[in-house]
């Protein structure tokens, strides 16, 4: 009899706490935003409070809203610089949206790494769907998944659609398979220059400055550069093409870190990404030699 | 007697998820910065400080710091631009006070629509008392809403009273009517051209630029733009006028979206807020016209 | 009987209730984040994500990531502007790091207050130490403390050391004691001028501007000053010298308020940290005179 009870209150107890328990990790939900509409006015509040108002719950951050205006290959490289760092089941909506009202389409991107991308289907997916992988895209129903009363607007896709679905999938309001229509596992890419090693060079593309400090960062990667067999301490021969026009031809030192070296040395160094990139020490070695990033620009690395 | 048991369980279980339900519900209450700070410094970050020193369960979101120093109608404009897609309940604290140490009230509007809004009453709530309402104002009564030992201070209303007084009221710290006493429902404001149809004219005025795209955003909303019997893809005769003095005339066709018209080409639209605004395809129409806003400058629209 | 059954009651809701107080107040842990990375690229995202992936109940936020890039001064100054209005027990992660790779330590530093700051030691702890007191200060443990996969990348301690060690404490994942061994109770400072009375003189720095009004703040607190026994109303002949040479020679109000003079008046007052600082009502007194900030800035101030 007595046994009787307390199985009871065990059970009881357990039901408490799986209660407990689904109470709080609903509320882990995480939502992250992009956009190109800087933070000088209100409009990325506006996309806060649109989700506020889906689950006070959510958590909300951003990537960055400062995103130079219509760049979408930026948008790309910003988001897989980031996206990797964040927890598989994490949210990102990013609104770099130059074709907004055209016939550009609206989908969630879920990745191999458990990630969801909420975004037109523009190029801002090129990156991360070649490197954390599609497991699926869906085109976003913009008649169910739409914030109540915004259909007059045309211009603000970012706030009553991208943050409305975003919010609804982060939150559980939703489920992925409610986002609209399963698509082909494909998303709209933007052409680069990848790393390639050959004849003796390594060849590669400028993605992206490290714009705070005016470091130029690479694509070429250890497993391409180490095929020209350097150490740290080498002295590597750089020449840097814009569309084909010699822009830079030096030689710079490889190291682990900037302190290796005395101010003002040009260096050459693996990024926080694991990228080949060029700096000087307490220097931007973008202003001083006018090298800047994006497709037009190329590499190439020699001994 | 064993289904007096199992009633008795309900009972307790019952009791256990309003525990959990009250408990959740006091997390969500959300508290909304904007000021003229700027963020290069760590005042922003101190206000937030004291809030979460106030209620560490409060959800701290920003509008934006990056008002122009002293620029009300700016402040004005920014609250009622994002206010109206958060959730009832939600505080907003904004802090651009060039009168701060003077005769001016610093106050809490409660709107129609639920909202709170803890500003000094300077003309900062010209515009969401006008389109939100007012359900009541208060008047802080600084000597209980203040920080502790924070009386020293006679230039740091933002942290020391706003913040506090904010922080204290979405985290049900206090209630509305612990604020202070209750003043008539009027606040200060600023007087502006509003928009209005006459002659077979329209005209209106600038309140604001979308200064991330250079677009400029006038006060003429669809009911009056209508009266003119414009459909989209029409063309609109526009004048813009500083002081009476003409900055810009020209001829924009009206759009639903940029992406309708090729580069280059000026355009007119209704933006997010579904106000007539002027833009060119991937420019700046503020900088290329050198038109901005404010109180000084009006607009015209005609067949 | 009956009072067996309802004491168990009681028991089991106590320990119900227990149970989800621990739960919420194991959500309360902040942690803040300051860096020169600036907010245009995804450094300072990656660095939350990854106290994200650490626990999702963290509540993370910013002093600033606009320190001018290697001013571990101003990083010094930034921390104690905030940190003693969040309340104890709240974190910090600064990032201002021009040694990276280099010899410097990398540590947490509790200070009497019972904040925590997790930074390389190399000047940044200056003011925190000085003015909220050294309790203990411990070296971190490179190898334990470091996000998992991350060995390879030798520029990035922010995001795969720092933000990854403050999100663990923060979180409670990890007591004090296991960031690693403890150290002598100091810190690496900045030498700088203090405030000082003398000859009818006060003498001080000028450790920072509030740039985005242009005022210019001393570390001349009001103690010093009173010395001087000047009332509010008072001419104040100030000097202000940039490596001994005179650069403002002027006569300022001493006003509580920028209100109390008309526009375009110079004035002394006491900003909200409490020292003595100068401005110009609706004006940048730092613009106008060519006074800025730093170690090698010095002010007097006069009867």
């Amino acid at each position: 009899m007595k046994n009787q009870y307390i199985s009871r209150y065990f059970l009881l107890l357990t039901c408490c706490l799986i209660i407990i328990k689904s109470t709080v990790s609903a509320q882990n939900n995480i939502l992250v935003f992009q956009s190109d509409f800087g933070l000088k006015d209100a409009a990325v509040s506006a996309m806060k409070g649109v989700a506020m108002g889906v689950s006070p719950d959510l958590k909300l951050y951003d990537v960055t809203h400062e995103i130079p205006a219509y760049n979408i290959w930026e948008a790309s490289y910003r988001l897989v610089q980031t996206a990797p760092y964040w927890p598989a089941g994490t949210v990102f909506v990013s609104v770099v949206d130059p074709g907004v009202g055209t016939s550009r389409k609206s989908v969630v991107l879920l990745t191999k790494s458990g990630h969801y991308f909420v975004t037109p289907d523009n190029g801002t997916l090129t990156l991360v769907a070649e490197q954390l992988g599609i497991q699926e895209v869906r085109e976003i129903d913009e008649v169910n998944n739409r914030r109540k009363n915004s259909n007059e607007s045309y211009t603000f896709h970012g706030r009553d659609v991208y943050a409305f679905t975003g919010a609804r999938l982060a939150s559980k309001a939703m489920t992925f398979d409610k986002v609209g229509p399963k698509l082909p596992e494909k998303v709209v890419t933007i052409p680069y220059q990848k790393a390639a090693f050959g004849n003796g060079k390594v060849k590669g593309g400028i993605p992206i400055l490290d714009i705070q400090y005016g470091n130029v960062w690479t694509n070429i990667d250890k497993e391409v550069f180490n095929k020209l067999g350097f150490k740290v301490g080498d002295d590597i021969k750089v020449s840097i093409q814009n569309n084909q026009k010699n822009v830079y031809e030096g030689v710079v030192k490889y190291v682990n870190t900037f302190g290796d070296v005395k101010e003002g040395e040009d260096v050459g160094y693996f990024n926080s990404l694991l990228f080949f990139s060029l700096g000087i020490n307490m220097g931007s070695f973008s202003e001083k030699y006018k090298v800047y990033s994006g497709g037009e620009w190329s590499i190439e690395l020699s001994k």
